[in-house]
């Protein structure tokens, strides 16, 4: 862990070193994703079946890869009811703030007579990677296919690796919940090329969301302009702003839940109090004692962990600002005064009673967020990623006429005569006499 | 020209054929682009140098990579009154659009308690991409940069190369009127490279947009993730869906309209009148005779183009969804009725006196869209494009109390210790029994 003083003359060096990327090494895996790119395009069902068997070590035929509706009943029902209502209660607070996120339509007829407009439609479909193994979390099902629902896409396939043919009945389960009923077993690039591609038993979908290892973001890189992406993910973080009034106990728990889930996660305090700063770390290194995951938590603490200590709340922002952080925990006196000064934050939790693991089940904004520094151009998974906007020209002939000499001028300029013709032939009918 | 009969059984085999991508070879770009983008990463300004001395055939040093002022104002009033009078009137009209569609924040509380709120902030800085040569069109400075400057973005950086030394005067004219000032006289991958990644000269932005050739969609691509990209820009095209009261000569320039930008650019007719297909086709032939551009449009035409015959409205619409065209002209007795039954469309334009020609130059919404059938899932360029989102999440004591408790059931079954007890240690403090 860092200490870092913001009054300090050498806080540039030690920031410095706070901001270096921690992306994962994606050396070398260009080559291999194209190969099984190449070859599920090629192959379809037999290349997936092929590299199923040697990744995830599960030997399939094709007939098996889609999870059976039995398969799904039965995790939805092994799951207990404190469970299921948790799950229900989660889907039902992210469905209404997707809800609330809907845009309109826009549509209005200008001076010139022109009715501009612009629509937005559901994709037909999209395809949720899942990450399977460690990071298998039934509430990211929740997080990916909700918002999907929500913007009205009829199709949504999710696949997701099942390592020696283990799946976490959770999700299953969430998938349940959130109405997702087609579900491949199936990972790694070869699961991103079968829904940007299509094979006989996976149909191609329009646009592909969902974290994933290397291999899952090369894949997704290279499928780009084919179909659609969201956002390349890498290791996540939180920045913990907060003032001497707080629990050291409790903030160091936000801390650590960022620092459990990677050891490239990173986790940051920034405080005006270097009393509390010594509290907090002291509280972190007590908890690791009996954290289950401090292996992976300490690990991140300890090479991407910092205290950061400001001289006043300015100071912090623009240190946020210059992280630009997945996740920014604001526990000071008047948290909402602190957050609008904030320019680059994936989101914002308020509030000494709202820690980060609200926004991760049950506050209603989506917990898929840009991480390592994207939230500088990059947003949450919403709604938008689900839709698509059209633009609407309607012009009448007098609109034509108020507008049209300019456009037949600058494509004349830009050499384009079809283009210049196909006003000013028009214009000629109307009675020009411009050109 | 293919001319496709869709009543008839063949039809599907010539659809296909229709469908089948028109991307340009981009085999063997990869390595090149990796190559110049490593170098400009490390070397900064002397790579830019090298590369555009090779490439463009321009010796430059640093200190004049970027356009001066003078070469700006010199451009800017060298442009005759008509010309800077249609620029201008295509800025405020595009403006006007771009600010109509700026998106609200979000803000509500809930019936658990909680606040929860959804807010846009401008990126901080954005490269454009201006092709050079053929293509640098001074409408394009205009779509590109307005739509930044109305999301708020502070620092517009434009490259645009110039093979030769030779840079198209309106494009700087442009500029001026979309008040942008910092432009650089680079293009290509190393372009990009640049903008990414920055050099001594070229400040490194977060977001790159704009279409280029193969190289330039290649470094964008290699790039994606340190900085956003706007989609890959394939070849562009045009789907006239026109009943047989349309003049024939006017629906062939629309046609062209679209086959002069490219001989990968499409032009496709659909009509339920089958005579007037033929009156198209014939007028098409005629104008090629005398059109400046025939040699790409007449290419474009003869490889891309076809006319369509269809039995009524409502299998023109599906066609039009399958091809999920760039552009969409409706010339029929109710273009507004048919343009909603349509799905997928980058931009739709109405009215027998509507070309799609207004729309690349003074209807107001943009003309940077979605290419190659990507209008299944991406859109034309907008304030989105420079806006992110931060969701924001508020909680009470009383809040914690209601949602908390499922937040902790869910980080236990996920195995997330710290997350359940950043939860549960907030709740216990509070009272609850539940633990």
């Amino acid at each position: 862990m860092r200490r870092l003083d913001a009054r300090a003359a050498d806080f540039e060096a030690g920031f410095a070193a706070l901001l270096d990327a921690r992306a994962p090494d994606e050396t070398g895996v260009g080559a291999p994703v194209r190969e099984i790119l190449a070859a599920v395009r090629a192959e379809g069902d037999t290349a997936l079946c092929r590299y199923t068997e040697r990744f995830d070590r599960l030997a399939l035929t094709p007939d098996a890869l889609r999870v059976t509706p039995d398969e799904i009943t039965q995790a939805y029902e092994s799951t207990t009811p404190e469970l299921l209502d948790a799950l229900k209660l989660a889907a039902a607070r992210i469905e209404a703030f997707h809800r609330a996120q809907l845009p309109s339509d826009l549509k209005y007829t200008d001076e010139a007579g022109l009715t501009l407009g612009m629509r937005w439609t559901a994709l037909d479909s999209v395809g949720l990677y899942v990450p399977g193994g460690k990071a298998a979390y039934p509430s990211s099902v929740l997080m990916n296919a909700l918002p999907a629902k929500v913007a009205g896409v009829a199709r949504i396939a999710m696949c997701v690796p099942t390592p020696g043919g283990v799946l976490n009945p959770l999700v299953l389960a969430a998938a349940r919940v959130a109405g997702v009923d087609e579900i491949y077993r199936v990972g790694g690039a070869q699961a991103v090329g079968a829904l940007a591609y299509g094979t006989a038993t996976i149909a191609g979908v329009d646009r592909i969301v969902g974290p994933g290892n290397a291999y899952v973001a090369e894949a997704k890189r290279q499928v780009f302009g084919h179909v659609g992406i969201d956002s390349i993910a890498g290791p996540s973080e939180v920045v913990v702003v907060a003032d001497g009034s707080n629990d050291p106990y409790f903030t160091a728990l936000d801390l650590l839940a960022q620092a459990e889930h990677d050891e490239l996660a990173q986790a940051v305090l920034i405080t005006d109090d270097a009393a509390f700063g010594d509290a907090v770390a002291a509280a972190v290194d007590d908890v690791l004692k009996t954290l289950p995951r401090a292996a992976i938590a300490g690990r991140s603490w300890a090479d991407h962990g910092a205290v950061v200590i400001v001289s006043d709340w300015g100071q912090a922002a623009s240190i946020v600002d210059r992280l630009a952080p997945e996740h920014l925990q604001v526990m000071t006196a008047d948290p909402e005064g602190f957050a609008a000064t904030v320019h680059h934050a994936g989101a914002i939790f308020m509030g000494r009673f709202c820690p980060e693991a609200v926004g991760d089940y049950v506050g209603g904004p989506n917990h898929v967020l840009p991480t390592s520094r994207t939230a500088r151009f990059a947003s949450g998974l919403s709604v938008f990623d689900f839709l698509k906007r059209t633009t609407t020209i309607a012009a009448s002939e007098d609109a034509l006429l108020r507008v049209g000499p300019a456009g037949v001028a600058l494509a004349r300029a830009e050499g384009l005569d079809a283009h210049a013709l196909s006003l000013s032939a028009r214009l000629d009918a109307l009675g020009w006499n411009g050109g």
